[in-house]
């Protein structure tokens, strides 16, 4: 994004009738969303939320406490407007996408009915334990269809764009995918998920190396990565960060499979990192590794890990609020209030 | 709160069709907004932020960057909509009510138009390093006026309250009043306020702890405490909160001045603490212990320190996220989701 409209955002919050920085955090997101939106006026009232839903192949390896079913049943929970999802989009004035990028099931009811968008690669990747998660035709058409539904909804007037996830077993490819693109110890990013006990998480780190070991992905290659220890969905988010970027949109990004997606479009496009907004840090363990590959700060830690994109909503508010003090707040030569000799500090 | 209402809300919590505990924080939120308002479908829809406005002798002493004035010009410009807590208000869809509490000028006309409260007990305190802030009878008044105000707003339909303040100086006599509550040192306590210097903030401190000497407030007798230490507009933040939990309605807490209030309220009456919400970690390095004191953990950290009731404001969206969570979310039987195995874990 453009550093003189970072400047000149900085310049008028530093002007604004309160003692300078006082409103911490707040500002450099004020900050970031007037460099993206080149305006000290920027809005993002309208905001949507896309949680992408796909199966993996690799849950039939024991790595997950949910039956795979439970995919699509929690599809027709969003639909139903029941999921977590629908209550936090709800409360930040979200709208929800649903898409299905490669549920192991059939969705085409919805899809007609309208109350979900079909981008399916395929029923579900292929268990990454005995080769490849999916083609690397696959993994490209997972970037594409996430870069095309960002254009299709800021062409509908979209402000903000928001990632969410829905997949049983996708936080096994996510730790996956940062193992492959950090070079970090699988045992050191990988997390209980949905709540498994130790055994099955030692279970799930041997799956996890045996992916990497038969696999091979190149860490160089992002899309290499994708396509050999990823996810359908966890292209899609990848792909729709990038587009967020392309499209000059801010883009909040929830938890853990969300952010190895943020985690691959920044391999694809280093610039995209300049649209994206870390929403919060989630309880899945190895989320704050892939923060710090990215070198964002979350703005919330209230020991969620659901996914779904409730992170996203929630910290969906308080990026209006910033976007709010900066097209609404008054400068002390507006508001007539006397200048103070505050400075900005840290404790 | 009833016990029996957290035992009847976390139960539900339990069966929502997500991973056991995997909305964190939000679920102790939803949990004790069931109890306080005994439902299973809490709502929080119609939320006010009432921000108290009042002015402090000891101003005199040189403790702040700021002049005087700029409490009534903040008062004009909350009018005007131009602050950050017209901002935050608005991003949380929460009204702001402006009382004076005592302000160092004339407000009669912002009055008369309807568009504060008045509630001054005198055109500021006295400085409290040459005798008490104010009378005995004077802290009564403050205290009576927040707890009449949340009667009147409760009776108006509110549903969630919030606390803020306006005050230039306020953060001396709410180091003040932490240090004589809890023995903790002054200089652990007090902290930079707007932005003061090295120097400045020497003074202070000396400053408080002169106040202290001179007054002697005695710690078992939070009003003694309130009248010889404090201000008025902390002696209405406490009261709010009083009658925030006399009517049975959630308060969130803001920052520094606002959690002195809670202090003073929880020494009145400890079983008020169970209608708060701490909003905000505030940079203002005493926060911290005002919140240990409370045994409060605050829901957002965001490195802020306005006061206004901007935390509170930016708070009540995540409040609002979690009332959603319970009144709205569907459980495994509801939504026709297959039950996993999982079960509530810490990092």
């Amino acid at each position: 994004v453009d550093g003189e409209w970072r400047r000149r955002a900085r310049e008028h919050l530093n002007n604004l009738a309160i003692p300078v920085g006082s409103l911490g955090r707040l500002l450099d997101i004020a900050e970031q969303l007037a460099a993206i939106k080149e305006s000290l006026k920027p809005s993002v009232g309208k905001k949507v939320v896309v949680t992408m839903a796909g199966d993996h192949g690799v849950v039939e390896e024991g790595v997950s406490t949910c039956p795979r079913e439970v995919t699509l049943q929690m599809v027709y929970n969003f639909v139903a407007g029941g999921a977590g999802i629908n209550a936090l989009a709800g409360a930040a004035g979200a709208r929800v996408v649903v898409v299905d990028m490669g549920v192991a099931g059939d969705l085409k009811e919805l899809v007609e009915q309208g109350k979900i968008l079909s981008r399916k690669v395929d029923f579900g990747t292929r268990n990454m334990t005995r080769g490849p998660a999916m083609t690397r035709q696959q993994a490209v058409q997972a970037l594409e269809a996430g870069i095309d539904i960002a254009g299709d909804l800021v062409r509908e007037g979209a402000e903000l764009l928001g990632t969410g996830d829905m997949g049983i077993g996708n936080t096994t490819p996510s730790s996956a995918v940062l193992a492959a693109l950090s070079g970090l110890p699988v045992r050191q990013v990988t997390g209980r998920g949905t709540g498994i006990d130790d055994e099955t998480l030692d279970r799930k780190v041997r799956v996890i190396e045996r992916a990497l070991a038969v696999n091979r992905p190149d860490p160089q290659d992002p899309v290499d990565v994708l396509a050999k220890v990823g996810g359908f969905e966890i292209g899609g988010i990848a792909g729709l960060i990038l587009g967020a970027a392309y499209y000059r949109v801010p883009v909040v990004v929830d938890g853990f499979i969300s952010t190895a997606g943020a985690l691959l479009a920044k391999h694809i496009a280093p610039q995209c990192v300049d649209y994206m907004i870390a929403a919060h840090r989630s309880m899945e363990y190895g989320h704050r590794y892939m923060l710090e590959e990215l070198g964002l700060q979350p703005l919330l830690d209230l020991n969620m890990r659901l996914g779904e994109g409730t992170g996203a909503a929630l910290a969906m508010c308080i990026v209006e609020g910033a976007a709010r003090v900066i097209r609404e707040m008054l400068t002390f030569e507006e508001a007539g209030v006397a200048r103070n000799k505050s400075r900005e500090y840290a404790v």
